[in-house]
């Protein structure tokens, strides 16, 4: 029989369970940290309402937005509700045919003029620019029998994705957190400090290191203005990441407010955006790209004058917030911004950190629109890799549901990026205690018989082991161990069953010795 | 303002932090089970093509699945499909009016049946019974410039499905399990045994207790016939239900071998559904009912007497057996059951279960047409609930993705169920190490900063720990503490600050005493 070789759909991936294992080493470790800190795990239905994802991305976020057909007959509904519209259009077409033409003729274009004004009628009800009533004065008629349908009406994609789907993958942890705050609203204490690891879906083109499904690893905690939650969010990076294994990287931090009051000293606060925009580029572009590009975007040389001393802004973290303070003392909002740091800088002098460098870096700028006080990047400086984490306050969250007031901050891990920062770093461990320790080898019946109260009794206390199924050759069964990576193996023949010492093989240094069952238990137990 | 409520889809749910601690704890109970057992976790996409999930389910099953629609402009694609052929047709049709129509005049019946013919070969070109130089040949003629629509021609949903619509949610764990291993036969170890725990979709009606996304807790064994499998399925089911604490329960087995004999002696082989069906009623309707039941289906009062002592069966599990072997002497197939379970049975009482009660059921016959071998289901007997979990062993499974002859048994845990069962039960442990365990208060800036140390100490020592953010009512984090279930508070004042002797408060019992921070640790580590 030929069939077609299985395969996933693109950008999307299987995980295999050797990958498994490492997801969950990576996944465990940063729970577990945010537990530490009081962040609760919720979870939301991978599919929300249409309505409620749409236009909280922008334009180009709502194209990579997965929809769901809607189940059942969609394709009557639809017609259904153009039916009740449409059959007057229809005739009055037909008619505007008729009227111009004549047996063999070929159509005028007068008579497809009309033809299309009707269209665009028509058009205009679709896109609820008039309403019924409206449309039917203008096509002066009321009701007739034939049928147009939407595509003849040149509805687009969009357009039909309304009256075919309500429902949509979830894009991202935010939007479906913002839905749930709002939506449990009065069952929440507040400050409400949650954590959600799930999967994410973005219709975006796939290539390397860039998926269709990915999961997002992100903890938030909303109702509390207090900056304690910022300084928190640089231990709970310092601590996960330094589990991990991770040995040198940065925590970078700024303050939307320090970046205000840049614009705001220079008078050039309807350009915050080209500013940070250009600022950003600093670490590829150098200063005289950045100078470059400002110039370009209207900046004069007075303004890069004054700006120059605080993008160049050198020395430790205390001497940086120095520098800023002068820069910025014209600035009520900058200097907010520099307080609010050295706050920060504050609480994490009384909790030092393990490994992580805490870098005030004003040059960063990640989600401008979105952040409003501290902006967060972590950076590994190990491996050549992008942004390993990131985050920031915000205070508007829950506005677009009508929840206004609500100010939060949150975090994100990038999993899939840690990942492959583990594995060229080779930080996995070695051992997991979710993979099987001990095979005990299978021969014949009578030591398959012998082996199941061993194989209880090793289970019993809690080791995880497995009775090869069936009899089978020792090659075999040594090829099954160190494919599924199971550190110790027990052969039992004849010899074995009538000592009761069994042998015991460490698979990785290849040594082996004679053991009773009790010490196996005894020595794996260790 | 005036904003929509947020809601969630019908049949989609949030977990709450309460009900997630709840279910990871139903979830890694039984995840445990499964590694101490060798099975090993895979993950699969959430999406997979619509062509390899279609015809897997039934037809009912083929509509229940969420399709994705295809992301991009899917209507210009399909426009541009039928644009290529429908010229033409439109053209004709647009002539058939004209011919049969003057100005004002209406359209006569001749020029619609003409119509309709065009249509009608266009729809046998869409649905593939002409190919396009027949079409083309059935309308003689080439090409035009007019345009005619899917919708126009009566294109139903699940033809548009195939057009716009190439991805599918996952509906079960089987069939992409299946996929799995035919895709990646070649990297994976036979016998290979997997566990998944991820969610479903299935555009079910909802109802209570039946949700449009559920996860699903399956391990299977493919590339192995040893009946070692099954025993261990029942040895998994007892161990992880007793982990959850359940106390009285039953795992019912059945062999389909067995119920093929039990047709072949009556002679009924071809109405072996029938019999099935009504058997698998005896629970709710009584020998009288079965009896009835089966007349009705043609089986004769000889058949019956046959079948009684069968349907009947008392006694111990060996008794039964041995009832089931003299009824069943004449059939191969019904001795060949009797020796499987023997076998299964064999390898328990080496192993002896902890709590559960192993029953041999010849009533029980689910998914009759999937299993070839054992069959299981689960009951608590503490609780009146349907199955908690399920499961058997089938010949064929990746013969649908084209690798034949890879024999495998699979069981199932219903979470949800077991979540509602625990529920009634008040079986939940009462603390978990994901919640936090110790609140500090906060009232002042001096206590918070007096705090952080000991925030940082408890952290250290692996105690989950928070400290109020900011300032706030004692009644306030009072209550914050109780909402989140925090086990303890440490309140730190004036006095405290002093002497260093912090007040340690048992939420649970009201109980308050002076400890030092370094007393706080040992006590909580305890």
């Amino acid at each position: 029989m030929a069939s077609i070789k299985p395969s996933v759909p693109k950008g999307t991936r299987d995980f295999s369970p050797a990958e498994m294992v490492r997801r969950n080493y990576i996944f465990d470790t940063i729970k577990s940290v945010f537990r530490k800190y009081g962040y609760q795990q919720i979870e939301t239905p991978t599919m929300e309402n249409l309505s409620t994802l749409t236009g909280k991305y922008g334009e180009e976020g709502d194209k990579l937005i997965f929809k769901v057909l809607d189940s059942g007959d969609y394709v009557s509904k639809v017609k259904k509700q153009y039916d009740a519209f449409t059959p007057v259009l229809n005739k009055l077409i037909n008619r505007a045919y008729l009227v111009a033409n004549l047996p063999g003729n070929e159509m005028d274009v007068d008579s497809i003029s009309l033809a299309n004004y009707y269209k665009n009628v028509m058009q205009d009800w679709i896109n609820k620019k008039l309403d019924w009533q409206q449309s039917i004065s203008k096509l002066k008629i009321n009701r007739e029998d034939f049928n147009i349908t939407p595509y003849e009406l040149g509805i687009d994609s969009p357009q039909l994705t309304q009256e075919i789907s309500e429902k949509a993958l979830r894009y991202d942890l935010t939007v479906p957190f913002a839905r749930y705050v709002v939506q449990h609203q009065n069952e929440i204490t507040f400050p409400f400090k949650r954590f959600q690891v799930q999967p994410v879906w973005r219709a975006d083109r796939p290539q390397r290191g860039r998926y269709r499904e990915f999961y997002q690893c992100d903890a938030d905690v909303v109702g509390s203005d207090s900056l304690l939650n910022e300084a928190e969010f640089i231990m709970i990076y310092d601590e996960a990441l330094t589990k991990l294994g991770l040995k040198d990287f940065s925590i970078k931090i700024n303050n939307r407010k320090i970046l205000s009051g840049i614009a705001q000293v220079i008078d050039k606060v309807d350009n915050i955006i080209d500013l940070t925009v250009a600022i950003d580029k600093l670490d590829k572009i150098g200063l005289g790209g950045v100078i470059k590009e400002l110039l370009g975007k209207g900046f004069t040389d007075a303004d890069i004058d004054k700006l120059k001393p605080v993008i160049l802004l050198e020395g430790s973290n205390i001497e940086k917030l120095a520098s800023l303070r002068e820069a910025l003392a014209q600035s009520e909002i900058g200097l907010k911004g520099c307080d609010e740091i050295e706050t920060v800088f504050g609480y994490i002098e009384r909790c030092p950190l393990q490994t992580a460098k805490l870098e005030l870096d004003i040059t960063l700028a990640r989600g401008l629109n979105y952040y409003t006080g501290a902006i967060f990047e972590v950076k590994t400086n190990e491996v050549n890799m992008g942004s390993i984490g990131g985050g920031g306050r915000y205070d508007d969250l829950t506005g677009m549901f009508g929840l206004k007031g609500l100010t939060g901050a949150g975090i994100s891990f990038g999993a899939d990026r840690i990942y492959d920062v583990l594995e060229e770093l080779n930080l996995f461990p070695a051992g997991s205690n979710q993979t099987t320790q001990v095979l005990i080898c299978n021969f014949d019946k009578d030591g398959e018989l012998y082996s199941l109260p061993l194989l209880q009794q090793l289970r019993r206390n809690n080791i995880n082991t497995e009775l090869y199924p069936a009899g089978a050759k020792i090659k075999k069964q040594m090829d099954y161990a160190n494919n599924k990576n199971i550190p110790y193996v027990v052969v039992i023949g004849g010899d074995e069953m009538q000592t009761g010492l069994l042998t015991f093989k460490d698979m990785a240094s290849g040594e082996q010795e004679k053991l009773t069952a009790d010490e196996i238990v005894e020595k794996l137990n260790q």
